[in-house]
């Protein structure tokens, strides 16, 4: 069976087809413009492969809630032209065939547990940290899901008693996102995180803040692995120093097994997310 | 069809038989001794009623990992006598029908859910906060878990800067049920919450730690409904003061509807949990 998987990003749109197995058979990318003209080259590239299904991983928010009159549509988002998009309406008008959608970060999920970090697992929550924070838990091949898709990086943390920084969600100031993203990390050193790698405490407050969000995510959701990935954690020495904290602060409380393998990188690269698109139709 | 229900807590055993709809027809009730003495009450009481399948809501830690090899024995409880017992194990060779066993609290939210202040909704959270925290999902007709059960009690919050507290968990010190439980409160002001009544600041900041709970299962989980009862929910003037707070750290980022319908009080008063654990067997 021939799939179709879209990677909906704010800046760039990344098309595949591919196989139920994950592979990859061609692939496009676009930058993502207003969305008649990106759906348009979208339905050109998908025009030329007789996919049978397609698997759409998007920014968001997005309305995933099956009984909302608004299911499939793209919510309140800074990019105007998108505010109010109905993107799965769109598609089923230019696609009759199944069409699975969820966020960015559930399909990135949905893609390690299938083919990457938590392919040997029944349940992994994937993280990823970059210009925001986000996490999803795929559990016995099922996405978590409430009445919406989570919102898992705006949880508050206790602030690191020798951070200054007021936080930048817009929302909550000193949220997880608020303190811990990429645009934080500037925001507080004044430089970009990748320009920090020799300032220890610069890694040491992030993994503060990283363990912080693991730990309640853990009792929580009890996750068999934890899957940490986005643009801050190209600074590898996160993840002992992460490790170390959530030791700490669990403190045996919870069994989570060697710690070394309950919190890992990601394993797919710049492919996880057309990956995942694709992934959700077999998940 | 005759359901039998056992509300298996450390310091008393309930056991009642009723019918699907929940209605109880027999309960009683003694106090929580040794795994034999106690069992044998129970075996007792029911082998006057010919139950078809029972539902069993257990104090913890519980071993809920169906692929386990301790699946359904109790694990490390101060009760030295019930540490590593194995309760379904006892309860299948006295009973040879279905027997559904979950925590105390997952039972009461389904009770709650099927019954109480959840049953016009999909997915609610009940939280309970007693002598200790804890909270269990219940979604579609399924009760939430992961690896194991949920241990939500024990999220971090952030300490309210007028708390000079230390926190009361013997594990995390100051985590939600550190600072938040019956005993947390009596250890904060060397007496018991019901003779504080009068005393603003205690409900005040009380109302702060539950918020903030609220707050990051909120974001992590996205219930319709988060239904918070226990001993510490008696003084009703939390209510209003846990939604206020929750209203002004969500600042609108989450749409939980109406807050009076999204935070209540449970329904279902003392039988909620014998009948919870008899909703097990049909939730």
């Amino acid at each position: 069976m021939l799939l179709g998987g879209i990677e909906a990003g704010g800046t760039k749109f990344v098309c595949a087809v591919g196989d139920e197995k994950g592979n990859i058979i061609e692939k496009v990318s676009f930058p993502t413009r207003n969305p008649e003209e990106t759906l348009n080259d979208v339905k050109e590239f998908f025009n030329h492969h007789p996919i049978e299904a397609l698997g759409v991983g998007s920014f968001g928010p997005i309305d995933l809630n099956k009984d909302s009159t608004s299911y499939g549509m793209i919510l309140n988002t800074p990019k105007i032209k998108w505010k109010n998009y109905n993107l799965l309406g769109s598609l089923k008008k230019d696609f009759d065939i199944p069409i699975f959608i969820d966020t960015d970060v559930n399909a990135a999920c949905s893609a390690e547990y299938k083919y990457g970090a938590g392919r040997d697992v029944g349940s992994c929550l994937y993280i990823t940290v970059g210009t925001g924070i986000g996490a999803g838990l795929v559990q016995d091949g099922r996405i978590f899901q409430g009445k919406n898709h989570s919102e898992m990086g705006h949880i508050f943390v206790r602030q690191h008693p020798d951070d200054p920084f007021e936080g930048g969600c817009p929302y909550h100031r000193n949220c997880l996102e608020g303190l811990a993203s990429g645009p934080a990390i500037e925001a507080r050193y004044g430089t970009k995180g990748a320009l920090l790698v020799d300032n220890e405490n610069v890694w040491e407050m992030e993994a503060y803040y990283l363990a912080q969000a693991i730990m309640n995510y853990t009792v929580t959701l009890y996750p068999e692995r934890i899957i940490v990935g986005g643009g801050v954690l190209k600074q590898e020495g996160l993840y002992p120093l992460i490790r170390r904290h959530l030791v700490e602060m669990m403190n045996g409380y919870i069994d989570v097994g060697e710690v070394d393998k309950f919190i890992v990188a990601p394993e797919l690269g710049d492919a996880q997310g057309v990956r995942g698109a694709m992934s959700l139709v077999v998940l």
